[in-house]
């Protein structure tokens, strides 16, 4: 028997990743289309999946988002900086003239699934994935399920306790918040610290990779406190390209200071850990969303 | 046909509430027993519980505990400064003399449960319980499941910023954090800042209300981001005696400074909460815990 082909579109804020493959997690193509105009990229991305035959398709988009499919607003972008967006229906646009059963979560919650079905925490049940790019963003998932509630976990915006040799100034890379994880860590925090410089030109600066892993590990613990996770997983552009992660440890353990005692807490290193499947979890995560769809 | 009997018991780290009651909520009798030598207490639990034909019993505990039905610890009681109590085996030293099915959570999921079931987020399905009294103690419920983990979460022990205004000094209440929730808002924090008293005693100062509401609301805000509740619910001693959840909510909007856009938010005075059912949340979680034993 043939296995059904399934697309999957991790809509970004930059580009649209679209491809189809199977349930098992067999990618087969792929494509890039520029995020732009809704109109004209949404037009693109219907076309590439028009033009394979698929039976189902799973959406990661980027948020915020409505991702309760009790809302009446499910599927739409809410309240985003790239104003074009705001309140574009994504789900319907592709839906509607595409006429598959479609899987709808946030690009992080499908990158937390992905890690779960496919990557390093295949089969548990609670499971933090953070990315670690332009913005910070969490997708999150308790008893097997991803977490979605009044709109979805924002936890990329908690407020951290600023480091006094902080060289930022008082404001941070976020535009809400002065001293949020996002707003101190990400990309755009560290371009306006370090005269606009990406991480990767800062992985070899002790100082600033000290400077970031402090953040991180609060952020983390957080994190660790809160969903109380079995797994934590970092991904995204800054995280990839430094040694954040594993600079960012043993921060973790000095702020809990003995205070959870678990086997995990103990190994550390198999607890907080970089990304698997090569970059792949978004996508992934989105063809399982897929294979819902169509089961159910 | 008669309602089935069923048991609840509130493990607490200074008294054990023992009660009886049904499905529907109603508690018909409940007795306080003293928490002191583990041996003694239990066997006084075990006696009140034999002297009333329950069908099933529902245990809150005092944490941490091993909440977890595939752990081999599932029902003991873990690394506690109450040391009498480390590594003992609540659940068994209870299930075995009594012989009936028993649910097994912390007090404060129990106390989310109760108030998801029974009281002011009845039907809801992601909700936050806060208690604030001795410690503070969240108990979270994701998607309609109460949230476990690797342990289950410890959100009264998340780290804030210190108020540079805060007469404190270098340690906290708490005493592996210099900043964390407990440690800043809880009864000893009061007590050691505001020479032995309590909080009740000081709901009338205005000072002492905003430092500790600017600390309330900072771990809400965190509460917000990571769990997108749609509830959050505060009991405990020092909330149930001072105005702390009003005096909260407009610093949470201040801190979260527009950044999400959500009906709840704008109807934060109903978004933000003092428990209901008068206090009974924890009991009558309890005997939802027992009804759904006595169900599996
Ligand atoms: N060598 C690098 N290549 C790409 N991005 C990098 C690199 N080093 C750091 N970054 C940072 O990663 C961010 C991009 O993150 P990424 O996760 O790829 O995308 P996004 O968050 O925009 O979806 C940029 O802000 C950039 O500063
Ligand atoms: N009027 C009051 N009565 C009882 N407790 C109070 C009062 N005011 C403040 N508290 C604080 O509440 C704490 C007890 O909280 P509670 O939630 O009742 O119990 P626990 O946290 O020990 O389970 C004490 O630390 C006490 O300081
Ligand atoms: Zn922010
Ligand atoms: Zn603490």
């Amino acid at each position: 028997m043939d296995q059904p082909l399934l697309g999957a579109l991790e809509a970004g804020g930059t580009k649209m990743v679209c491809a189809t493959g199977y349930a098992d997690g067999t990618i087969l193509e792929s494509s890039e289309i520029p995020t732009l105009d809704p109109g004209a990229t949404l037009e693109q991305v219907v076309a590439w999946f028009s033009s394979h035959d698929i039976q189902a398709l799973g959406i990661g988009a980027f948020g915020p988002t409505a991702v309760d499919p009790a809302s009446p607003r499910f599927g739409s972008i809410l309240e985003t900086p790239k104003t074009a967006w705001r309140n574009v229906d994504l789900l319907g646009a592709l839906a509607q003239p595409l006429g598959v059963p479609c899987g709808y979560d946030t690009d992080v919650n499908a990158a937390c699934l992905g890690e779960a079905i496919f990557g390093c925490a295949q089969g548990m049940s609670d499971v933090v994935y953070l990315t670690i790019g332009t913005g910070i963003g969490a997708g999150v998932m308790v008893n097997h399920q991803l977490v979605h509630g009044m709109m979805h976990p924002e936890a990329g915006h908690i407020l951290l306790t600023r480091d006094p040799a902080d060289p930022i100034g008082t404001e941070s890379g976020c535009p809400y918040h002065a001293s949020c994880a996002e707003g101190l860590i990400a990309g755009p925090a560290i371009k306006r610290r370090w005269g606009g410089k990406r991480a990767s030109e800062l992985a070899d600066d002790p100082k600033a990779m000290a400077l970031l892993a402090g953040y991180l590990a609060q952020a983390l613990v957080t994190y660790i406190l809160c969903y109380s996770p079995k797994k934590i997983i970092i991904g995204g552009g800054v995280a990839d390209h430094t040694p954040l992660v594993a600079l960012a440890r043993p921060r973790v353990r000095e702020l809990l200071n003995g205070y959870l005692v678990t086997p995990e807490i103990e190994n550390i290193d198999t607890y907080i850990v970089n990304n698997s499947l090569d970059g792949r979890q978004g996508i992934l995560g989105c063809l399982e969303l897929a294979r819902r769809a169509l089961e159910s």
